[in-house]
């Protein structure tokens, strides 16, 4: 990709990223099939949603494809634990 | 320090450090305090834990203090659960 420099340091990057990620997304899956959102803790949620929010916009700063990469991922799967808090809490 | 640029992009990181850390703490806090290690899946502890010494790799050789800052703290977090997961798993 252009203005991207994919070399080794790049490929640990990337590794990192889908190492955390993937560990990230069972977490979501069971929230999402159990509607169990008792253990989640809404402050916690939004604070790290923030928190990867400017790790993303970090990364876009640094030009780093890992940070890129890896964020909009969580971002996404912060996003929907936070949806899922909100959503199933008002059930109980 | 030497070596590492504080500038406004190095400050949104930091930011960043500062969240996501805070963010996982009371999960670390409430494990040690509950000793409930029933919701911890030990592969996806030891998949985050090998990712986040990625991350520390990648931050060290991109010579992000942002990220060797939030790395180096998460490492232990993870760690430690990984820890408990152990530990605890074994009483039940």
């Amino acid at each position: 990709m252009e203005g991207f420099n994919i070399d080794y340091i790049e490929i640990i990057g990337l590794t990192a990223a889908v190492l955390t990620t993937t560990a990230f997304l069972p977490q979501v899956y069971q929230t999402w099939k159990t509607k169990d959102v008792s253990a989640l803790s809404l402050p916690m949620l939004l604070i790290f949603f923030i928190g990867i929010l400017f790790w993303l916009v970090y990364g876009i700063l640094q030009k780093s494809l890992s940070m890129i990469f890896a964020n909009s991922i969580t971002i996404l799967s912060s996003f929907l634990l936070v949806y899922f808090k909100i959503k199933y809490s008002k059930r109980s």
